[in-house]
């Protein structure tokens, strides 16, 4: 169990440092190399859009997915640490929205479409998935009235667009990186690999290990939130499946002491 | 079941669906829009790297993730069907050496840089990291002499980074597809959406929707291979957790029938 938390933590603060980095390596990029912020219409009105992308649609996203896991949570109300996935996921859809307005509004400003090239493609529709995602996950996880089998139902569901919407998210970064150095970097340009192309670069891989990384901690069983339910059925002799199917991941956690358990309610996997 | 395995089927025709609809988009892109196939130095040998790497890193590594999961080869042997989600993988990466040799031909042929953008820094790790996947596969899975527990204990490591490698590959063909529209098209350019560029911009969504199907059916517990060593504890009346924990997944399965399971020999969770 220790060692299993040693693990966890190891990764978690992986996440971080890598997160950070790609913060602070967009910062550089838009106040060093380019025309710094600003919302005037021009290329310091743009410099917003990438820099609270991989702030918001980037790191925040990351985190929100990941929050169930941090063991010190398991201590806090499933309830709270709801609000506090969906509060984060909301902030996140916030910056991205003033994300996506900052370069309509350099695009109009400076007479170029709107809307034409794949990274746009995959970022708008990520960008209208995503709310789409958290009235969803609203809808079936906080409100009360929502039977528990619906929730258990859409779960796998949950999880999966979750995830394919953050990988998405990064896949449009990652287009969006390569337009913005082959369009600004004329002299030298992109294949001359002046040093804010290499840093560019090292932003994308920055942003794909904390991409990978926190898609490892979201998918390892053994990292879950325990269970709030608590069946006993280690000490009963029941040999009922149905028992076994729900309740044997448990069995393989790391154990939260009975009192944080008891103060809730639900059973986990029905969110 | 028989619900679950249509299901299974619908999404695996979906696959099939928009993964030869990726060929049939990136043919016609470089024979329609762009210059045919060649092998002269010229673009029409450049060609032939979108379209190999559709066809193998893409199309043929997605089906090579998911070959376990067809219900009709649960009767082949377990070490036939690794033999052919490896060999499938080889020649994947076969495929895509001789894509990458293409597009440095070109290059050299032309007098452009290699390897200075985002999109070749991910690619190029991509297709490093794959045959160190392949041998690590090898020599884990396929070789006899390696003990059950370390097969057992690098399966996670085993699906998550082929995963990753799968996704990874797919975000570097998004870039590639925008590099190449905008180095390509001038007048009209990308911007004013000529066909070439709507056409490309739609592969791009059939390779993430290739991709999302090939992730959904490859990361759901209920279509895997069934088990191969059957332990009966639902008639034992043992209360072992060990027993719970490895064999509860198959009483959620669709059931093989006994006689092609007797065929096999040992557990599936150790490859």
């Amino acid at each position: 169990m220790m060692e299993d938390y040693k693990q966890f933590l190891i990764l978690f603060l992986l996440a971080l440092a890598v997160g950070f980095g790609s913060i602070a390596f967009v910062l550089t990029w838009v106040l060093h190399y380019r025309e710094g912020l600003g919302w005037d219409g021009g290329a310091a009105e743009f410099n917003w859009h990438p820099l609270l992308m991989v702030i918001g649609f980037i790191f925040l996203q990351g985190i929100a997915i990941v929050v169930y896991r941090l063991p010190w949570t398991w201590r806090c109300s499933k309830q709270m640490m709801k609000f506090i996935h969906a509060g984060l996921h909301v902030l996140t859809f916030i910056l991205a929205v003033i994300s996506v307005v900052a370069v309509f509004d350099f695009h109009n400003a400076k007479n170029i479409p709107n809307m034409y090239s794949l990274h746009s493609w995959v970022g708008l529709a990520a960008v209208i998935l995503y709310p789409a995602q958290i009235v969803m996950g609203i809808a079936v996880y906080l409100i009360p009235a929502t039977p528990v089998y619906v929730r258990a139902a859409l779960m796998p569901l949950h999880i999966y667009s979750g995830l394919f919407i953050f990988t998405s998210v990064i896949a449009a970064a990652l287009m969006g990186f390569t337009e913005k150095l082959i369009f600004s970097l004329k002299s030298p340009a992109y294949k001359d690999s002046p040093p804010e192309a290499v840093l560019v670069n090292v932003l994308g891989l920055l942003v794909i290990a904390f991409g990978g990384v926190v898609l490892w901690i979201a998918t390892r069983p053994s990292w879950k939130r325990p269970k709030e339910e608590i069946t006993q059925f280690v000490s009963s002799s029941s040999t009922r499946q149905e028992d076994f199917k729900t309740d044997t991941a448990v069995t393989t956690r790391t154990h939260l002491d009975l009192e944080a358990r008891r103060r809730n309610g639900k059973a986990e996997e029905s969110g």
